[in-house]
């Protein structure tokens, strides 16, 4: 297990991290304190990363994650391992980096408003998503549904907190946790009014897809279709 | 013009609202102080809604509105006079109270969740539709949810602060305002967990169809089909 406790700024993120791994049966776990452009280098780090069964990204500052690793051996690498199987996983700036499309910030609120969200090139692990995190609980509705507004190609995922969202090789993505995943689907968005409008000014979106996903539920980010686990458990049981 | 102030506790209310529209140029207003459900058999209150060309219901509880006049010869009346063509216009719970089913009270926050909304029977000038008021200002989108997860008949209006609707004769709504209105549409819903949620769950809820409205933007209440103001100037320009 290799953790990068880059987007945090605490220096024991990364060694709480590894002592949580062990306790949890992991064969072994470091941490590799990558704080600047040039640890992104190091042949060690990228040897462990070469090594490692599972890369963890912590949470923090996902600019620190951008800014620090962007286009080094580090993320390129991390890019090939994923490709080749590898699981990797983050919470928070961690979960925020994932997609080729990541939100780098934005103000809280329940409506779409343009200004309100700042998007930045991602670690491009996941294509076609846009996820948010920490979602109900920091009212982040309008900033998911401005993100989407620029440009309607991407499903938008906002996470709750103590929810997670698996994302397998075939794209489909399960939800677990007590928490709610709520999609934003625009994929038949008839209109956004983002092109004509003013700084700050409230969006209209016509068309938007939303589903609430809770614990068990699936969604298939390449067809865009939601199955409750429910639904999903009855058609095995017929 | 008649104004209903039953919603508000405030004495001067009624006479605010009164002394308001006169300086907007109304012939004349008048506030009919219906406190208990025997002044809405009253037949001089009767008389000034037969005269009215318009009615006004202010804020306040809409529980007060509902457990006041519902079933009354007030309510009665109201319902007839609409559907020949006088204008009944509301704010806040006086907004709440025209649908046939009225949200009477919930818990704000963006999760539909089993337990957190109160239905009940409303004025009934409004059919399929719900009506939520100080919308994002309340964070009020997990109520609103909630409410079409028990029947997905009604499509739901969640209206801003500084914002109206204005609902014609063929059931067309416009939005008017700084704010925004929030439509979910579950005309297509494919599954609600309602039915099997325990209290205090969170609902799993697929295939919403949700717009984003702003001023100047309509929604047509029986074709569920939503036009941006632009899109409606371009095609008049065509």
């Amino acid at each position: 297990m290799v953790v990068i406790p880059t987007a945090s700024q605490l220096d024991d993120t990364g060694d709480n991290y590894c002592a949580l791994f062990m306790d949890l049966g992991a064969a072994s776990a470091v941490s590799l304190p990558i704080d600047e452009r040039s640890d992104a280098q190091r042949e060690d780090y990228l040897q462990s990363i070469e090594d490692a069964t599972g890369i963890f990204i912590t949470g923090g500052n996902q600019l620190r994650l951008s800014t620090i690793l962007g286009g080094t051996p580090v993320a390129r690498l991390i890019r090939r391992r994923n490709a080749a199987g590898v699981c990797v996983a983050g919470t928070s700036a961690g979960a925020a980096i994932m997609p080729e499309h990541m939100i780098a910030g934005g103000a809280p609120g329940a409506l779409p408003t343009a200004g309100d969200v700042t998007l930045a090139p991602g670690l491009g692990l996941i294509k076609k998503a846009i996820l948010d995190q920490h979602f109900s609980e920091r009212n982040r509705l309008g900033r998911l549904l401005t993100a989407v507004s620029f440009n309607p190609y991407a499903v938008a995922f906002g996470i709750d907190e103590d929810t997670a969202v698996f994302i397998d090789h075939n794209n489909e993505l399960e939800v677990v946790g007590s928490g709610t995943v709520t999609v934003v689907d625009p994929g038949e968005l008839q209109y956004s009014s983002m092109a004509e409008a003013g700084h700050g000014e409230a969006l209209t979106l016509i068309g938007l897809r939303l589903h609430m996903l809770s614990n068990g539920d699936y969604y298939n980010i390449n067809t865009r279709v939601a199955t409750a686990s429910h639904g999903r458990q009855s058609r095995i049981i017929d």
